[in-house]
Order: structure tokens, then sequence, then C-alpha cells
């Protein structure tokens, strides 16, 4: 039995998807005539509660594209400490954008949105601030939820400095379904919102950036600077269709196996902080982490050591009860 | 009868394409564990003659990740006019990049190396010129062959200056099948090739970047930075298997048909330089191209207005013989 | 005797500049407080007709500044075929504005305001235009001018389109004379300009950009970004204000000598064609200019080998009439 | 009595400078010919140890042409928290390189080089690292000097990765000074090193950038891109060579200045962190620092308010023992 628990992108198309992949009428979607794929387009923007949205085959290409039509070169973009957009979308946001990131503390991924307010570029001396991101869950800090009362706070500053803000997504859903809320509860918050769908939601490939008409206008020349127009991509469109449609409701029970699996591994000895184990990721510290993840792939359960003392364990859709359990065992 | 001479990006994928993609195995090639790409990848090395390919979501991104592996900031990309490099890659050569063209005359696409030779930026005062790049077949030209011996004079250049070379290769199995030669006579004169999967040779999305080992592994981390990493493209990369293998011995037949049609447009009275009818494009001098292509859209027939006086004709595989006469007849 | 005719940037300060600089009230200009940077521009906005202005070290700076403040990553900028910000200020527009060149056809360095009206980018497949650039008077066309009239005509293409128009005015001044008009008759057609300081006009250093207010607000942070910020600038813009305020004056002398010249020049057997001799600066056609140029200088003249077949002839206020005498005797 | 202690920045020229720049020779530096700059660049070359070197206009632009040369688009440069080349040049480093910054902590602006080992960047999914730049002093701590031990241990780090070290060394020379060594001790850790002639050095403007000849010829390039390619640049050279010469000097006695204003600060109620004290800069915590800096101004003493809560005084030649005294007995 092989346990991959690296990643929830690791997850391949259900049979639905591939039926759905299979059927689908597609066209070229660089002339915006793939129907499946303005579908998926039109269900997105409506789950988040935005005018319009534009599917691309990344999630770094969607918060890229979102930073790059939200600022102008030389600004500084605003992030949580540990951030995805910093972190692992290796210096696109200067490359492409030529902006930097200023990073505001984030204990469990959440920012205090003072540290924001204070954290703007006001003096001729510095960079002035362009955006406004914020990642939630936050991935590095263990799949943590920013609280809603939080995100209306960073929104306080950011429409009385005239900022614009911008959501990493990527396990937006995850968000939403450990808080109990609509979606656009969160969303409401923001000028601009990219979700994965090829995570927890678990499509083959892809993610969507959401926004007003007029910021998808733009972003569809940035989606075609960075080479993301792809011709027929309904047939990817049709599996994340079915991701975007059938994917939040499996979330609650990866949340619940992942609370399972985080007991399991304190009562095994590993260093587990729970007040972070809040959706479907478990960081743990342990002092080997290289020989540990070794250690348990002889034992068929693939981890990712993301630091020399750290372990990431994320769950998903394909982890069954039986892989849970043959994991605890083999702890 | 809907006849799509837009593009050859327009066609959908065949039934073959559909039972691939529907049954391939597939990873998360982020993490280079899909075994659908990686066997893409190895058959486009092979085919091309390189050491090493990678699959990226279309053929902007191949070229702009080649001349971002190829070139330093400030630099040079001496190419020939209305390269597809510039004219249709939105200016990410600069974005990204951080360099400019420089172009060198190009009748019926084809450059003269001396040209080349003399474009070379060599004082202080001036950009360095960073890499040559060739596309073949030239699109703007009208699908136009650049021919073996041209290119052999522009690797002499480019050997006898340190200059690396890249061919935007979109069209390059149009140009191997034209002049009757395996690619690799084409393909050996180059650092680096791109050559497009879902254009003449039918996939739904896709191109490959061919180069050597070092060549890849840097393309690696340039395709990542603009949100080209792709979690199970495998799904993808299963009909452009098909498209590699088989879409090569269909262009033949694009090519008689594409002659056909020339003929006939001909006839008609509209203005073909038959000269640049080599492959599957043909482009048609008239009065009033947006009016002559709304009056072909009520007959059924799609074709592009390039400019306000040029109509672009593109044949593909989905094209068929019945088609082709009804475009005939409908001139 | 050393005659430098290589370029009108060879002169040194005079003994009133010297004067003013050793005299001239400095303070950090980084802190807006050099009163003396701060009088050179009032009187450089005043001069050109604008609200303000901004002095930097070099015209390289003003143009890619003022490119900076009008363009948005991935646009273009049509100019002039041979224009100074695209041939001699090596990529910076890619590099820091991420923007292309779009060359309109410009015989004697005039453009066709139909050509710039045709060139700008208009479909979703190309790089939208962000800015008109006139370069006046033209270097490589050989200092020549753009008549008034051209001017007003690409005026209405940037005011009907909605597209800002920029002037590198390196050698505006040598057109305003040349013209016999204020300069102010030539930048009303525009949103911004750059003139050099410390070619014709004789200035040890620096050029200054005008322009709106708010536009040299943005402009001053570019600056400082590409590290234009200078502490004491003070000392230079002393003997900056004392090159436009008298250096204008001096102009119709050296176009004088320089027709001078090259009728001599014609006489000589060398190739100069006179229509486009309109200010200070000879092109002359030679079959070995390297060469030609290494006799000159033997005889204690200094001329530019542009290419390998041609060379510069610059004259400017520190060209004597027996310096001039002696290059026509040496020919 | 106007005692202006915001920067030592905002030093005049001294009467020996002025008679230098009224008398040195010049010529175009463009084309490398002007003998004070290029005089100036040899001696700096020697003081610091170096092949070559080159001036510029500003710190900021000496910093960031050596980030160009050393890294590559997309790169990480670690550097110090609080670092000059991220807080204070508005982010260059992404605008023209493309590249990050990527945080050590630094308490008192001293970096561990354990922290910086781990800091490298080594994953696929990370942006790989292309330097490590240290500033010596450190500004925003207080002009901190980063001890000799630890230098040679970052060196130890960087040589064993195979990664270049540049030197902000801004205030380099107090560095060097306040610890009683040749600044060869210093600079023999770093591949290439900024040295600032304008703040307390004393020369109205200018830095300039050392390192091996290779890396110099391609930072010419890089300064012509930015605009930093002078004319008659020796006009501010001549100036720079005495403030190279004699300038530090001076410093033992502006530091001395500095812990006698220290203890008057500490005395009068201010906090002063002593540890930090180490050359010309003090920061002082206020909580109303924008007001303290108003009623200090009242009194003609200018000090900047950098926080809300933090004044800066910096300590230059040109404050006198009355200035002193003044600024004492006004607290």
């Amino acid at each position: 039995m092989l346990v991959d628990l690296r990643s929830d992108t690791v997850t391949r198309p259900t049979p639905e998807m591939i039926e759905a992949m299979a059927t689908a009428p597609v066209g070229d979607d660089v002339y915006g005539e793939d129907p499946t794929v303005n579908l998926l387009q039109e269900e997105a923007a409506q789950a988040l509660g935005f005018e319009a949205a534009l599917y691309m085959p990344s999630g770094t290409m969607t918060n890229q594209v979102a930073i790059a039509v939200h600022t102008k070169r030389g600004q500084e973009v605003i992030t949580q400490q540990g951030a995805h957009i910093y972190e692992y979308e290796l210096g696109m946001m200067a490359t492409f954008s030529g902006v930097v990131p200023r990073f505001v503390p984030a204990p469990l991924g959440v920012p205090d949105p003072e540290d924001i307010r204070k954290a703007i570029g006001r003096s001729i001396h510095k960079s002035p601030t362009g955006l406004i991101s914020i990642e939630n869950t936050h991935n590095i800090a263990g799949g943590t939820i920013v609280p809603l009362d939080v995100l209306k706070g960073v929104r306080e500053v950011s429409l009385s400095e005239g900022l614009p803000m911008h959501m990493d997504g990527a396990r937006l859903m995850n968000a939403a379904v450990a808080l109990g809320v609509d979606v656009k509860e969160i969303t409401q918050h923001f000028d601009s919102v990219s979700l994965c769908l090829s995570k927890g939601l678990g499509a083959p490939v892809g993610s969507v950036l959401v926004g007003s008409e007029a910021l998808i206008k733009e972003a569809h020349r940035y989606r075609k600077m960075m080479g993301g127009g792809m011709r027929q991509a309904g047939v990817l469109a049709a599996a994340a269709r079915l991701a975007l449609k059938d994917g939040p409701a499996r979330l609650a029970e990866d949340h619940r196996k992942t609370r399972t699996l985080a007991e399991a591994l304190s009562n095994a000895g590993y260093g587990v902080d729970h007040a972070a184990v809040q959706t479907n990721i478990i960081y743990v510290q342990v002092p080997d982490a290289f020989q540990k993840a070794e250690d348990l792939k002889s034992k068929g359960i693939l981890v990712n050591a993301v630091y020399a003392d750290s372990l990431r364990f994320v769950l998903h859709h394909q982890i069954t009860q039986e892989m849970l359990e043959h994991t605890i065992a083999s702890l």
C-alpha cells in the first residue's frame, strides 16, 4: 500500500472526471471559444461572488497575474511571513512585476491589521505599497485559517488606504469548510482571489483567478504573456468543473482524518502543534526530518521533509480510512 | 457546414487522443512523477535529436523560457522581421527577460546570415547580442521555410561569434515534411528548439522545449516562475504523445490541400503570392479584409483578417476534402 | 591642434561655469533642498513650457524614467527607426520598464503620423501601445528635424487614441534654433520632454525631464530607483543653469560651421547627404570608415566611425573657426 | 545656528574640494577619457584592494549594479534584516534585476553565518540564492559594525557554496576607523564593495563600486543602462578624490562626538541603546518622534524621525564642537 501524504496536489482524476474530460465540448480558448472553459469560469465567478473568472494552468500563475494587475514597478506587496507567493513562487513577483515583498508577522498564519497599516510605505525614501495579499489557508503555518474578523480588519486598512487586496486562496475552500461559512463570506473582503482546483478539490490541473470584469480583462493580457493561453483547455476544465462542484463537500472528511492523524502523531511522540492543525495539513517537528521521511517511505508512506527538522503530512480525498490506519500503525 | 480555417490551433482532440487521455497513468509533474509527461519528453527529445525536453502549456512559454535561459538582462535577440516571439508574445521578452529584439530583413521569412553577422552588438555604446532566434516555418511570412543552407550559414555566424541559437519551431514539422527531410537535419543547427503539439500536429494543449540537459534544468526553473508547472499534466501529455507520433504524417495532406486552395483563390481573383505558399498557410491580399472575413463567415467559412488588407487561411487535419470543396465553391 | 568632432558631449566647462560651480549654494537634493538644483528645475520647466522639471545625471535616465512613468509592463513604445532610446540605451526600456519598441519608418528621421496610427496595437493577440516617443533632432538620421506639422499630426493621433507623447529632445534646442521658433512651439505637442544640457548646450553633466507636476512626482521615484538621486547636485546644476541660459544662442554658429564643413567634405569627395545636414551633425559615407577615422586622428581630428562605412562629424561651441579651417585643410 | 544631524549626506563641499573641482582636467567619461575620474577609480581600487573601480552618481546605483552583475533573474539575495538595498532602494533589485531579498536576523546589524547557510535556496521548489550582501556599517541598526570574524564566517559559507559576496559599504570607512584596521582587512572577504564618497567622507556626489576587472567591465554596461554614464564627471571626481584621501582621517572625531552626544541624550532621558552606538549614528526611542523632531527644529537642530517612535542623529565633519554643545544644551 502506498500512502501519498506529501501534498493534496498528488490526487489522480476520478472516473467521473475522466468521463467528463472525454466528452466535454471544446474549442480554442485563446479565441475565448472553449465552451467548457467558459462554463467553468462562470461557475467559479458565481461561486466566489465575483463578476468574472479566468482559468490558468497553475496557482503560481493566478497569483502572479493578480500581482501584476494590481501593482506598478518598484512597489511593495504586503503579505504574511512565509507566504507562498514569496516562498514557493521563485521570485516571479520581482522578475515579472518588478515588486518586492514586505512581510508582517503572522503567528499561525494570522496577521495583525495594525501591523499591515504600519508596514505601508509612505515616505519618498521608501517603496510605496501597491497591494495587500493574504494567504488563506496559510500553507507554511500549517494550513491555518485567517479568521473572518481579521480579514475584516485588514479590509478596513485596505479601504482607508486605497490599496487593493488579493487572496492567495489556493486552499480557500478548506477555510470555508472548516469555518462552516459560505465561501463568499470570506471572499467579500477582496478585490481578487485565486483558487486552486488541483489541490484538495481534486482536479488534475488548474486554478482560477476571480475579480471584476476590468481586472479579468487585464489578467487575460498577463496570462498570455506568461504563456498561460491554452488551446482546447476544455479537456482540463471539464475535470475542474467537477472539482469545483463536488470537491468542497469532501473536505470535511479530509479535516476529520487530519485531526485523527495529528492525535496519533502526538501519541507516537512526534512534536505536533495542535493549535495549527485546523484543516488538512500537519507539520511535525522531528530531529532528523530527511532520515525520518526515508524511514516512512520504506513503509510505503510518503511525506515531505520541508526543513531539516520538519515533516509535512497533507490529507486529501484519495487517502482512504484504510490508508490512514496503515499510516497510524506505521508510526 | 462549418469550415474553420482561422488557424491550425482550432483542431479538436481525436477519439484516439480522448481514449489516451482517459487511460494514461498520471502523477504530479511538479515532482517530476507523471509517467506520461516523462514519456512525452523522452520521445520529443529523441525525435528532435536533443538530450532532454520539457512540456509546457503553450508555445509562448517554450519560446520565452528559452529566451530567458539563453540571455542576460539588457541584451538583444536577433530575429527575423515579423517573428512571433515579438509580434504575438506581447512583450514578454522585455518584461520577463529584460531583452529587446533586433530585426534583420527576411523576405519570405528567410534571413541573410550576413545581415545577422552585421546586426551583432559589439560596441560599448550598444546592447550586446545574447541570442539568435529563427522562426521556421515563419508564420507571418506565410508559413514559409528557412532553407537548410541558410540555417547552416546562420549557424556558422552563431558558432564564430559564440552566440546560442534557438528555433521557434512551432510549425517545424511542416518545414521538415515540406522539405522531405528528417527533422533532425533542421534541428542539428540549434541549441534549443520549441515545437508546438497543438498546431498542425493536433494535440489539444502544449508545446515542448528541447535542448541539452543543463538547458532543460534551467528551463524547469523558469517554467515554474511563469506558472507552467502543472500537476497531473499527463492527461494532456497522453494526447500530445499521439500528436507527436501520428501528426507529422498527416501534414503532407494539409500541404496538398493548401496548394489546391491557393490555386482556387487565385482563380477567384484573390491576391495570392504563390511563392509564399509552402506549407499550410495562405495569406491573401484583399481590399477590405474585415468585411471579406464577415462575408465568408456567413457562408460557414472562418478565416482571420490579420490586417486591414490581408486574410489568412490555415489548413489542418480536420479540414476534410468536402470542406475544402465547399470553401472553393464559396469563393 | 586637437579637433574633437566625435560628439557635442565632449565640451569642457567654460570658465563661467567653473566659477558658478565654485560659488553656487548647495544642499542635499535627495531631500529636495539644493537651491541651485531647484532653480535649474524651475528655469527648465519655464523655458520648455511645463509645470515641473527634474534634473538627472544623463539623457538615458531622463528618457528611461519617462518611459517608465508613461507605460505599463508588456506595452509597446512606438518610435522612429533608429531612435536613441533603442539604439543607444542598451535595452533599459525592456529591463526596467518591461516594454518593447515598435518602429515606424522615418526617412531623414521624420515619421508619418499615419504609420504611427497603423502601428498602434489593438488586438488581444498583440501588445497594447503605451507611448509614442519622438526623437527630435534625430541623431542617427543626421541631427535632422521633425517638422512642426508632422508633430501636430502625431499629436492628433496621440490625442485621438488616448496615448501619451514623449520627446527625446536631447538636441531639441538645435531644432528650435534651426527652425527659428520658440522651443515651446515644439514642446507644446508633448506630455513630457527630455533635454540634454551636456550636449550642444555645453554643461559638463546632466539632463532635465519636464512634464506635469504629477508626472514629475512619479519621475522622482523612478529616478531614485535608478540611482539618480545625487546629494549636493547643485555643483553640477550651477553649470547646467548657464548651459540652459547661454547655450541656445551659440547653436546657430555651430549650424553655420556644420554647413561649411559639409560643403568642404563634399568637395573633398566624401559622400554627404546634404538634405540630412540640418543642424550640427554630418554623417559621411566612406568605404573604410575605421581606417579613415584613424587617418584623421593622425592629423589631430577625432571623429566617430559609427558603422563600417560611415563617419560622424559633430560640431559644438568649442570648435573654433581655426579648428574648422584646420579640419577642412586636412581632408 | 543650524545644526543638521539628519544625515552625513548633508555636508557641503570644502574650499579645497571647490578648488579641485574648478581646476581638475576633465574629459568625456562615457568614452573613458576623463582623467580625473580615471584617477579616482584607480585610487579607490587601490585603497580597497581590488583590481578596478567604477564611479557612479549614488550608492543606490553602485549597489544595484553589483546585484545585477552577480545575479540571475528569479534568484534571492541573502542579506541582513533592515538592509539598505531593500529598505531604501525602492524595489530596484526586483524591477531591474528581477531578484528578491531573503533576510537573516541581524541583532545590532550582525548576521550569524549559520543562518546564512540555512537560508540558501537548494530545493527545486525554491528560488536559488544568487548573492550574499552584507551592509557594513549597518545603517538601520545604528551604524553598527559587522565584526571581522563574522565576515570571515560568512566568507566561508560563500566559498563553500560557490556564492559571491557583496558589501554595501556606504559607511565602510567608519567601520575600518572604529575597528582601527586597514580597510582591506574588511574588504578582503568580498567580491565587490560599494563605498559612498558623499556620506561621512564628504564629497558632494558619488559612490564607487570596486571588484575584479571582469566585474567592473560588466558593471559599466549596467551603469550605462541605469543612466549613470556622466560626461565631464571629473568635476565631481575631483572632490571625490579629496574625500577618499582626507575623509577617513576625520571619522574618528565624528565617532568621538557621537559618543558624547549619546551620553548627553541618555542623561536628558532619551532612550539610547549604547551598544548600538559604534560609529557616527544614534537612534533614539521617544514617544512621539515626529513632534520631537519639530521641537528640535524650532531650536535649529535638524534630525530625522525615521519611525513614529524613533529619531536618528548622524554626526559628520561639518558638525563643530560648538554645534555639538548647542545641541546638548538644547535637549
